[in-house]
């Protein structure tokens, strides 16, 4: 009963969400063994001023 | 002491959140000898169209 | 489908943990009206050398 | 930048892993945009008697 | 490729935000001897009503 | 009552971890204006083929 969280900055789509959390699932179950069923993925998405890289907001990049 | 996380799709009520907070506090006190001041909980909520089971979003379920 | 995460130094006995586990799964299914199926708990543990409060690794409190 | 964290019971090979970690990638590069350098991927094993379903721990399934 | 996930009720200024991820990247940086670009720093708001110490919401402390 | 989670590989000295969360704790009394005694710091270490960057383990970097 894996459990898959993806943090990322806000902005995508629900095509692209839709897209991530089926291929991700897919994954799961060809390489781990788990049923479909049992995979839960969370998308936790923060907006730009919330993360940052090498010390820098992504609101200021 | 001990931090735990509750990821959960979004639309819970106060009161639902009021009561699994004190629930699952006592629990960790009960059973991990935790003081209770030294509990946190916290709910990282998201979106429907940010959480999958089965790789089908909540929103699409 | 939530997913609880108990951060925790190490040290628990399987008694413990059991009971933990057990009551907070009740405390989802009764407050957030989940299936007691569909609800994960996963304890990550560390080593108390990995954990600090104020400042001050575990290990060395 | 994401980070995906993949929580999951022990008792995965090597070759599982590689397999898992490769696709998911693939996976943020191709619906995020991400490039593949910026997207880290870490899994979070537990012990059996440290991650339950239903309230019961997968070392008493 | 250090991940640093702050969990945080909401409310920080955006001067408290480019603070507090510009001194933790550094921290790593120094003590960890990671490339500042390796460092990703997410700060994850939830409002006050999804967070508790001591069992009682921060909405009602 | 900030919970920082640092997602990082296998092999930090003790001297090395006793720094970083020293530092970490520093930096959110400073700027978020947490008391010390609030502020808990949990390093979650993984070992090198748990862990990757670009779809590569670390164990085969």
């Amino acid at each position: 009963m894996p459990g898959i969280y993806v943090h990322a900055v806000e902005g995508r789509t629900l095509d692209q969400k839709r897209a991530l959390v089926k291929d991700i699932t897919a994954a799961v179950v060809k390489h781990f063994g788990s049923p479909a069923k049992a995979v839960m993925v969370q998308i936790v998405e923060s907006p730009k001023e919330n993360k940052a890289k090498g010390g820098i907001l992504f609101s200021e990049r």
